[in-house]
């Protein structure tokens, strides 16, 4: 059966050229759109049919435009944009709570199909958490540390799993910074890492799930404490 | 501090207004938008402004022009709407797994938090489950399981984890139902779904973890086999 062709129109046409423009990385967040007249010539298109494409884009989430100083790349993705509207109407508990249920299916998915590159990238940030660690810098090791869960659901060899852990992570990460420094979570995470890394390392599932549960445990009663002081 | 407040254009306004007039259930699904000229008067804008509010809610995925039938609402919210477009461009193995972790995790937050009504809910389907099953009538009882799994979902009590089981769960819908249909899980499914029941009602957490670990394995395993025929 052969499927009718959609008749885009101009504004459409030109708000999926943004779109690969924006999700190819050729333009990347916080970056300045060039100017109207550039724009309106290289898609080839009058400045009303450009002005409705950019608001479009704006609506999605995907462009910012401010009063004098242009439009600016906000996110990557419709997607990714949506899920951060969505974090910023729900507490942080509710947020982390997803974020939790999507690390332990990725622990467990990840000791039994990460390959060799997983383990590299897995061993390579816990590194930088335990240099970061011995200095004492708390924004060093939260970054490094970040590093280690997302290279850990990668592993997971799923991309729609580490797609939504990446957009539900990037705006809980505030807040989880107010945990860490108030909590003493520091040589604790970085303890059960290792120990996470080498069951993922041997695929032993049951292990990886059991450390994942020992430290999502941990840091909920953390946050408990600290949101009831 | 004040927060500043920002302007909103006419068609950003419009768009705001559209978008609440659908989330609150004054337009639902399949909806038709009243006509143009109707909508220009109850807006107050002129017809360019409310072209472009419609066309930028037809680009976040929440209407739906046809030539010929009007504007039609196709998703009650940017965020389902985005998710949808995510499961579409994932395969169901994936999806499902990401399913899987939100089910798991909903399970053992609904031990700790079910309330009456919640039980009262899940103990209605099951017993709609029963009776589809009792007459042999596959669809019927498809749609009282998927309320089954809404309703435990539901009694987590944790907003964010509803709405992103829904917005993943209805577009794999059509995929689980050939699984159900080509596999033999009418009689195991319901079996389970009475162990779970009581496990959630007793709030025994563990025992509600390791029944909807045995039916996600099951159902895994399912599939895979279909996959390889």
């Amino acid at each position: 059966m052969l499927k009718k062709t959609e008749r885009l129109s101009l504004v459409e046409q030109v708000v999926i050229q943004i779109e690969h423009l924006i999700e190819s990385g050729h333009w990347q967040i916080g970056d300045h759109l060039p100017a109207e007249m550039q724009l309106m010539q290289e898609f080839g298109v009058s400045r009303n049919t450009l002005r409705e494409a950019i608001r479009a884009l704006v609506h999605a989430g995907l462009l910012e435009t401010k009063q004098g100083s242009g439009t600016i790349v906000k996110s990557i993705s419709a997607f990714g944009a949506a899920l951060h509207r969505q974090v910023e109407k729900s507490s942080v508990m509710e947020t982390l709570e997803v974020r939790l249920a999507l690390e332990r299916e990725a622990a467990q998915l990840a000791a039994a199909r990460r390959d060799d590159l997983d383990v590299e990238a897995m061993t390579e940030s816990i590194q930088l958490c335990k240099a970061a660690s011995e200095k004492g810098n708390v924004q060093e090791f939260l970054q490094a540390d970040i590093v280690f869960h997302k290279a850990m659901v990668k592993a997971s060899h799923n991309k729609m799993l580490e797609r939504l852990y990446e957009n539900i992570t990037e705006p809980l990460q505030s807040s989880i910074e107010e945990v860490m420094v108030a909590g003493d979570c520091f040589n604790y995470s970085e303890e059960i890492h290792y120990e996470l890394l080498e069951a993922i390392k041997e695929q032993d599932v049951q292990a990886a799930i059991s450390y994942v549960n020992q430290y999502i445990n941990d840091f909920r009663e953390k946050i408990k404490r600290i949101q009831e002081d």
